[in-house]
């Protein structure tokens, strides 16, 4: 029986089989991939750095009809910023491969081992988690820094951008692929899965068998609807209500410090403060420095009634909802606690468990702060900015996990495995019942 | 506006307000259990066990009540034995509390440090989970080892038991919680669910932000359910469809020895084989000898061709879906391979990801078994029966997961910890844009 019209149950049957044909196919690369040597995948990260400089015009070319394409459907030009390419991205882009190639390859890695009593031998290594998902947003340059990581730990991985950078990421994927191919690789271990449906994600992050994890990089929208529905695990990545308490006992020179770092040094990203809480105590002293002190960074302040009294009137009235809200713009929260209590109670209802800092001179302070603060990153007396996979000497990242499962932080190449038990015995039999 | 009579909707409803509410209390307890040192924790796991034993009257009068209505509902006697609870079987729970509270305390750990360049000093350190959901079927025993493990790794638990073991779960948990309040600590790290209700197992599950994560133990169907429903990070345990390879070179007394363990130590436990595969050019010598020790250990082979034409008319034909068939009883599949690479493809195949074995003489098949195949424990050698947190010197396990994520294989204290970075510095921002 055959027909020239597809009903509508078949298209999404067609994507779904798409998109697992592609996994299928990631399995089975990522199967040889897992027994290639670190010479190997580093001459391959390297011969992927050098094809991109080489054929830069290709990239480019393919890049420009994104921004047309998306200036024409009206994007922001901060968005259009995003999507953009130039050489010197390129560039830099192609060096993050290189760097990748210089790091240590966590396959392989002996975690514990010991000799049972009955002799058998026993290794807990590191391997490859398999076929990595990955869905992100806007720019391109995700797709090679995704491809590089994935790759040297061992890892096929699924890439599904946005539709606004189709052309660009297919340009690169054809790149990375090709070169794999060249290199004796799987051209399979680094697949662009068909980005105009949002069934493509929701076929991916279900197909639960096929695919190992799945790593949404993004707004928390994308983030919450990725982990909600996926059957797949998924690791809940970047979303960063972070705090800087300062503490009664604070040096307040260092807290303004501090403080503007924390919020202005790159607002858009997610380790940037969202709210400052400040001990009562040294409220009058503290708020109307920090406010100008913000205000000259650009930074506007959504303050409490204490706030807003000490700052003046450049303070906008905080609303319950700025406490939840994650600006990743030149905007803070600014509330006034009545004891350190308040200050942690605080952060517990309105953390998102990424980053939380405390300003302090007093020891047991920093000791209680960092015990009783749920997150993945407790600072004392240092920027949110830190929590980051190269300032952490990770060398790379490919997200920062806010979720206690698997990875919490920064996730770098070790975070892209998992593990292995193998046992070498001579006919050992277990006794007992 | 009040009303005498629920509506079907408010019912639902109450029962989730129920689970939440209890999560909000482990919540609460799981912050204070923190902060427990392990003096107080291992004082309070031997006050539990000693509790057991002295109120063990009290146990085995709840645990009456259930067998009688367990067997009065027509339960099989095989599960009413594993509902069944005696002096002894209570004794056996307390002294696991015991040797719980002898192991290492997994929180506190340093995993990683360094101090950055700028000289911040950067610690990884282990913390609790939080709270831990725990789904588990018919042996009321699991309650107390659940709650031991847990309590040990600081984590606060939510037991969601089965509803035949009800009287015998709120007799153990009553107790310990009251031992819990006597010695100071947080009679809220341990609360049982309502269990006479599905939606109480999908309110817990979906708890996201309450319960930090969910381990199911159980049989497969519970298992998926949970994963697959789940919106909290959830843990697969405990499927095992393992298999024993025989390879061309295998010495076959050693094979024979090792099948037999594997398959028939302990047939209803996840580590049991399920399926032996033989390489064909052994074949011919292995099968009849296979054939009949597993018949003496009172195991049916269902053989496929090859086999049952070797192993005589005892074999009965295997048909497809023997090959993914968790038996847990005394049947395996039996099946000839043309080749190694056949092995590996039919455990990639069928396989569960939980243990694999292969006997060999070859060290280059040994090499590449334990390289190739995708397991959380890959024996040369060895029994697949030694795949278990007891005998892999974890000292107690809370399942064997099979899923890659988190945790790989028997989940002891550590597998129930999550990590923290904690930043000490002096004031130090981040440059750079």
């Amino acid at each position: 029986m055959t027909s020239t019209v597809q009903s509508p149950d078949t298209v999404p049957d067609a994507l779904r089989e798409q998109v697992h044909g592609a996994a299928r196919r990631a399995r089975t690369a990522a199967g040889d991939l897992a027994l290639a040597t670190r010479a190997e995948k580093d001459a391959a990260l390297h011969a992927m750095a050098d094809a991109l400089v080489t054929r830069t015009p290709e990239i480019l070319a393919a890049n420009a009809e994104d921004v047309d394409a998306a200036r024409e459907s009206g994007m922001t030009e901060a968005l259009v910023d995003r999507l953009n390419l130039t050489a010197e991205r390129v560039a830099s882009v192609a060096d993050g491969l290189r760097s990748v190639a210089g790091l240590a390859d966590p396959a392989g890695e002996v975690v514990r081992g010991s000799v049972l009593p009955n002799g058998v031998q026993l290794h807990q290594v590191r391997v490859p988690l398999g076929v990595v998902g990955i869905v992100y947003e806007g720019r391109p340059n995700v797709t090679v820094d995704a491809a590089g990581l994935t790759l040297k730990s061992g890892n096929a991985t699924l890439l599904r951008g946005s539709s606004s950078a189709e052309r660009s990421n297919t340009a690169l994927v054809t790149i990375l692929r090709e070169t794999l191919a060249a290199q004796g690789l799987p051209a399979d271990s680094v697949q662009l899965l068909p980005c105009h449906d949002r069934a493509s994600v929701t076929h991916l992050i279900t197909a639960r068998g096929l695919v190992d994890i799945v790593i949404p990089r993004g707004g928390a929208g994308l983030i919450q609807a990725v982990v909600q529905q996926a059957t797949v695990p998924a690791i809940e990545t970047g979303v960063g209500n972070c705090h800087v308490f300062v503490d009664a006992s604070a040096d307040l020179d260092m807290a303004l410090r501090l403080l503007v770092n924390s919020k202005a040094r790159r607002p858009s990203v997610c380790n940037a403060a969202e709210t400052f809480l400040v001990h009562r105590d040294v409220a009058a002293e503290f708020v109307p420095k920090a406010v100008s002190a913000l205000a000259e960074a650009g930074v506007t302040v959504h303050g409490d009634g204490p706030v807003q009294q000490l700052g003046g009137p450049g303070v906008v009235a905080a609303t319950e909802g700025d406490w939840d809200t994650e600006y990743l713009a030149l905007d803070i929260a600014g509330r006034v606690v009545d004891s350190f209590g308040d200050a942690l109670e605080h952060i517990a209802d309105h953390g998102s468990g990424h980053t939380e800092a405390i300003v302090t001179s007093d020891v047991r302070s920093a000791r209680l702060f960092t015990s009783r603060v749920d997150a993945a990153a407790v600072m004392v007396n240092a920027s949110t900015a830190f929590t980051d996979g190269g300032e952490f000497g990770m060398g790379a990242e490919i997200g920062i996990s806010t979720q206690k499962l698997h990875a919490r932080g920064p996730m770098g190449l070790t975070e892209l495995t998992s593990t292995k038990w193998v046992a070498h015995g001579d006919g050992q039999v277990r006794g007992g019942s």
